[in-house]
């Protein structure tokens, strides 16, 4: 049992490990596109903290990131790759893993 | 339902949040006690990161932990406390919530 543990921990993905993350991939899972302050305020992250988690999913190829402007303000949008929500997939699917052998 | 997503991802436990210690908590929710090698073996972790790891959740106040000597081999054992046991399972709940919601 503890050898069958070990298998399914290997598909915990570091890249989804905080709450951030977590938060922010399952927003995008459920919607096509969001901009920063829809995140910040679904989350309640501050912005500093939200942008570095942003960008680290950015750079694992999880996200696409489209700068645009509304009149005079920038604004910034976000989705989710298919390969974001492949992985995401995973994921969950390893913790539920976990969770099902941790029950009572 | 984004309102939602905000509540549960607070019991989301930044203690628990890697692989390493989501693997630790896993075991010890199983076996009352283990021993330092067999939780390097079942989770294939380094020494130096399984020692971080378990320092972490031992100041959290979430591990047990009890140095002893096998002969003359120092052998230190590694049980869950209650307040370990007790807060890894809302972690797991907080979890399952949020894999819950990103069923299709």
């Amino acid at each position: 049992m503890m050898e069958h543990a070990i298998e399914y921990l290997k598909n915990i993905n570091k890249a989804f490990e905080s709450r951030a993350r977590l938060g922010i991939m399952s927003v995008l899972m459920v919607e096509e596109e969001v901009d920063f302050s829809f995140l910040k305020e679904t989350l309640d992250l501050t912005d500093g903290n939200l942008s570095s988690h942003l960008r680290a999913l950015e750079g694992a190829s999880y996200l696409n990131v489209e700068k645009q402007f509304i009149g005079r303000r920038p604004n910034t949008r976000y989705s989710a790759t298919a390969k974001g929500k492949n992985d995401f997939k995973s994921h969950l699917d390893a913790l539920e893993k976990l969770i099902r052998d941790n029950k009572p």
